[in-house]
């Protein structure tokens, strides 16, 4: 085989000669790497397949998979892995790849008619759908693994008790959660903490699936939820959190985001700020940006950390939890997969396939990649009468 | 008074209502704020204080204090916590210190010449010197209280430990501590986790005292120190640590040393970097600069991160720790009180006064002002093998 696409499979391969995988070629060839037993298997259904992965980058090899161009077969994750290795993120760095770069600030600004677009395009899926692979409390974001033996729904109980002694939380004070989800935080702090909560989402489901498990909990009157955005608030809270939301905000919207971040949170107040981003500065993922997150923006940690020195927002603790992510993503992966009949009957196979590579690549990107999971514990201002250690974040 | 000075003055009491101080004035009357017995006093010995204080900045005022223009009596950190009220911050931003931050970046360039000469204008000061207010293991750096009531010795012993800690050392590896001092890391890390330390210092006084020391600890075959540059090591290591020592290297250095520093940390490797720092870019105080610390300079967080990304060094983990040493100052001040007529018999009254002030000064700038205490963990690459959560920190 003396195709280009061999020539890349060759040198992917060399990065891990002790992984055994295979290549089905189109003539019904194959190509197999490693000794033993393949462990997964790339196989090419169509000629277009290869010249898109060539060329195309993750958006050529994205939709060359939904469209069942190509299949993968055996160990997802471990065939995705490639996708972080030099030969193939050499090959991203082409002409065309370079012009989305240079036009990307163009699309940057997003309006709030836009984020509730994209937001609508993503949760708006329905809450069947996310029940399918989520935990029962719905925690739609990096859950919080004590060891790796956790169960799912355990690292999202201790990813919920984390931030909220994160956040110094003491009964009576007000928390504001920004993009609340399905309201298993605002709910965990209120019970737990004794704390009055307002969550707010621009998903109208997300909205009426929270406020109807606030009542079933008998705390509504503590817990609201509103579908607002961030912009339309205008009170003070002693404490502000936000959990995965900070990727849909955008990059131009990063100083606006952070001054109301300031305004909404009391002097002296305490907030805890959750979200993937990068090491460096990156335009998104051109199949992530299309198929399912359009809008969405991940942050160097650099960027945020400018912006809110900027405003007095001071950083006293940040934790980079990326493996903890990929252990999420392993979980949701495998519970997917586990349902993926439900989901075929609800939107089809173009869908699964998508969806599957959609949390398949992001476990990889954790681990293996340059995905990051920045936790952020900022002060309006310089309280003095914090504690001085995070030791109490560690009590049994 | 319709002097500016007493407008000044007055507007700076105003943020503090409760706080009852004077003022002497040189003709004798003094303006009184706050009710009760004064607890601090600004005493104008000459008129040149009063001109030099309202035009001059803190270089205006230290200067004046230094050469007893004027005293303060009572409680110096409290009167100095004016130094970071509106009233006068406002006045600092004037045309003179703007100059001074626009010539700035042709002085940002620390050549190794200079970085030694800067070296031995401060610590070359000697060993008996700081003997008089350091703890016994000569900890010139923040040292970490698990409880405000902690002795400055035994937060020392456990800031070491908190470092070895994040830099989960393992029997037979390598660190390389730059900018030791006087050795006391370096010979914590190796007589409690069985490590092999390369400690370097441009300050041969420090050499020999950390040589004698670990001689003396029995150590001296698994604990070298060496008088060279971070330009000049050429090994690998699998831990790097640098405590108090990233304040010399100067803003256009923070490329190369960083660079240098990957270079130095194996791959998959951890490193903890410890500094002085800030939440947004600024000019050294040009106070510090001529007397205390020529070539220093503090980074914002996000300067650090954003060098360190480019370089695929990756932060887990971020821990602001100014209060701690805002607690170490203020106990080393009050060691050097305690000790002050050896220094003066060492170096005369103008000294005694200056390191007063820079003592004073920064417990003030930690607890009051814009003074922060960094500690990055990074480390080279994305280890998938370290712990997954940072609770082995807090272990009895």
């Amino acid at each position: 085989m003396a195709h280009p696409l061999a020539r890349l499979t060759d040198r992917l391969a060399a990065t891990r000669p002790d992984f055994p995988w295979e290549i089905r070629w189109l003539d019904g060839s194959s190509s197999r790497y490693g000794d033993g037993v393949p462990r997964a298997a790339l196989v090419f259904n169509s000629a277009s397949a290869i010249r898109r992965m060539l060329t195309g980058g993750v958006l050529g090899f994205g939709e060359a998979y939904m469209n069942g161009q190509l299949d993968i077969e055996g160990e997802i994750l471990e065939l995705l892995r490639f996708g972080f290795s030099e030969p193939f993120l050499g090959r991203m760095t082409s002409r065309g790849q370079r012009l989305t770069t240079a036009l990307q600030p163009w699309r940057w600004w997003n309006s709030l008619r836009k984020a509730r677009r994209d937001v609508t395009h993503h949760y708006n899926l329905g809450n069947a759908f996310f029940h399918l692979y989520l935990d029962e409390s719905m925690n739609y974001s990096c859950a919080y693994y004590k060891t790796e033996d956790s169960t799912l729904e355990q690292a999202q109980a201790d990813k919920m008790e984390h931030i909220c002694r994160k956040l110094q939380l003491q009964p009576g004070m007000r928390l504001l959660d920004i993009g609340c989800g399905w309201g298993g935080l605002a709910i965990h702090a209120a019970k737990r903490y004794g704390v009055e909560v307002l969550g707010i989402t621009l998903s109208q489901p997300q909205v009426e699936y929270a406020q109807e498990l606030a009542e079933r909990e008998g705390i509504s009157d503590r817990v609201k939820f509103a579908n607002r955005d961030w912009r339309n608030i205008g009170e003070t809270f002693d404490r502000v959190v936000s959990v995965g939301m900070f990727e849909h905000v955008g990059r131009k919207n990063y100083p606006r985001f952070m001054a109301a971040w300031k305004q909404l949170l009391a002097p002296d107040g305490v907030s805890l700020l959750h979200t993937i981003g990068k090491d460096v500065v990156t335009v998104p993922d051109p199949w992530t940006q299309r198929y399912i997150f359009p809008g969405g923006m991940l942050p160097a940690l650099h960027e945020i950390l400018e912006v809110a020195g900027s405003l007095d927002l001071v950083p006293v603790d940040i934790e980079n939890l990326r493996l903890h992510y990929a252990l999420t993503l392993e979980e949701w992966l495998r519970r997917y997969q586990a349902n993926v009949e439900s989901v075929r009957e609800m939107y089809g196979e173009r869908f699964v396939r998508m969806w599957r590579f959609y949390l398949a690549g992001s476990a990889v990107g954790f681990r293996y990649g340059d995905l990051r999971l920045w936790q952020l514990t900022l002060t309006h201002g310089i309280p003095n009468d914090l504690p001085l250690t995070r030791a109490g974040l560690y009590k049994d």
